[in-house]
């Protein structure tokens, strides 16, 4: 079986090879006049029962959750949420260039600290996923260096190893890992983060990535910095509460945010890497010739 | 002369491949235990007549002029600072994962900018520099796919490209760029931006890179972000004012920050840039074996 995932992966490697070539003929359009010219099957709706609202006071931050990397972290964190968790608990950390961390103020109290409900307290880690059947991998052209080969999976920058019959989800801007302390297994999806930082890819197979923000990062981005270690609101700072989280599905339609990203798996998609590899409008003098994974945007949009 | 150049830099290429192993046989240090046990000769005080203050109501953000990559734009800057010309400007634009950038909000407005004294209008593009005699580059060991090799030239991140002898400077967190129009020549360093994203290499080579924030940086990244096109803030948003740009050496040496920073020519950085490309710590599982230009840590700290 793993003889065939490789093959799958690696014909996808050649047939995606010609990335770069695509949108060179097409007089290099920038990623503006590449998503204006997209076709509506290009794009797809975020799906509810995945999708989940962090209501601060500023503003929503709609998070897409990715089961298939972690389907038992997810399926915990929707468990948290159902049982409103995280209503009323706080952003506590929030270090620059690097990560906003939110969870429970007194998880290290056992007297004070909120009950985790029916969701469990352990985890298994969920690093890396097997390289199965199913799995679908739209890789970058361009060489990598913290590993073997980047690219997109669903709508989720990630990484395979081929010799390890590995994936997993990348750190880049606004990725949702899993709090943990020393023990591998330790984050149970009680703790989040999302990384403020574009890229934190040593982070890469050492914890547990949940989803990613598709929109409302900057309302992570901007809070105050934490002073206390690592970013830690110290006591005399303000942790910034959270109002509710709640998973799309859970929301009435008329409040929901109805939004579509569009498919990695498309020529629309690969024209857009193409325009961001080589910038060709006249600002730019030299096009840089590459892209890395955390540097492809992943257009998001309001369904019309 | 380009020949014995390329030979200098090739051999440093050589001795420093040696960064990988230094640290690697001392035990796997942390970047703590690293900087612990360094040397006072492996730091180096910032210098007054190329350090800048950038005063905002929220505190001071310090910023290292890089004149030996940009020496015109760099004394032009130097020339406005000198003339207050920033004293009541304001940051204008604040775009999310990218820029904060600062100058004067009545810019395109003849009748109202304000005058570059005895500054110049118009600077040469510098966006490169020849590799000369006196250049000495510490190469990193992981390979960049930005450029043909990165590293560090005295106090910053850098790229050299030996084929076409050419150094610049790399855009990671924290770079002072000059904002310019189309033309490659149009910015004076009357506008310049800082990088709040961890990278944006994208742009290595199509500006005018003028320095680092050596500290400070928080108050930039977590300035909210503008609504308007590129993040520039709207009408009904808020210019951040800027109290005073002032150079270091113009300022009296009580109120001086006495910075200093690790010198990157140091076994200590090279010991410093392997605890980075793989954490040994408890916590972390699966260390990175690599890292980039961006992702490298540069000490800061006050003199004793």
């Amino acid at each position: 079986m793993n003889r065939r995932i490789v093959v799958a992966v690696a014909a996808a490697l050649a047939v995606n090879a010609g990335l770069a070539a695509a949108a060179d003929a097409a007089k290099h359009p920038t990623m503006g006049e590449v998503l204006a010219a997209s076709k509506p099957s290009d794009w797809h709706a975020l799906d509810p029962a995945n999708t989940l609202y962090l209501q601060l006071a500023s503003g929503r931050v709609i998070i897409e959750l990715a089961p298939q990397f972690a389907p038992q972290t997810v399926a915990n964190i929707k468990a948290l949420v159902r049982e409103k968790y995280f209503d009323g608990l706080a952003i506590l950390r929030v270090q620059d260039n690097y990560v906003a961390q939110w969870g429970d103020p007194s998880a290290d109290n056992a007297a004070k600290r909120r009950s985790l409900g029916t969701a469990k307290a352990k985890v298994p880690a969920e690093f890396t996923i097997p390289l199965g059947k199913d799995f679908t991998f739209t890789p970058l052209p361009d060489r990598d260096g913290w590993a073997p080969q980047t690219g997109f999976v669903g709508d989720f920058p990630a990484a395979v190893d081929l010799q390890a019959h590995q994936a997993w989800l990348t750190h880049c801007y606004g990725t949702i890992g899993v709090g943990r302390d020393v023990a591998a297994d330790s984050g149970n999806g009680a703790e989040l983060y999302a990384t403020i930082a574009s890229s934190a890819r040593w982070l890469d197979r050492n914890i547990t990535v949940a989803g990613r923000v598709v929109q409302g990062m900057e309302l992570l981005s901007s809070l105050p910095r934490g002073h206390g270690d690592l970013g830690f609101y110290t006591k005399s700072e303000h942790p910034v509460p959270i109002k509710s989280v709640r998973l799309e599905a859970d929301v009435p339609e008329k409040d929901r945010a109805h939004l579509e990203v569009l498919r990695t798996d498309t020529p629309t998609f690969a024209a857009l890497v193409e325009s961001r590899r080589n910038r060709h409008d006249e600002w730019y003098k030299q096009p840089a010739g590459y892209i890395d994974v955390c540097s492809v945007p992943l257009p998001v949009r309001e369904a019309k």
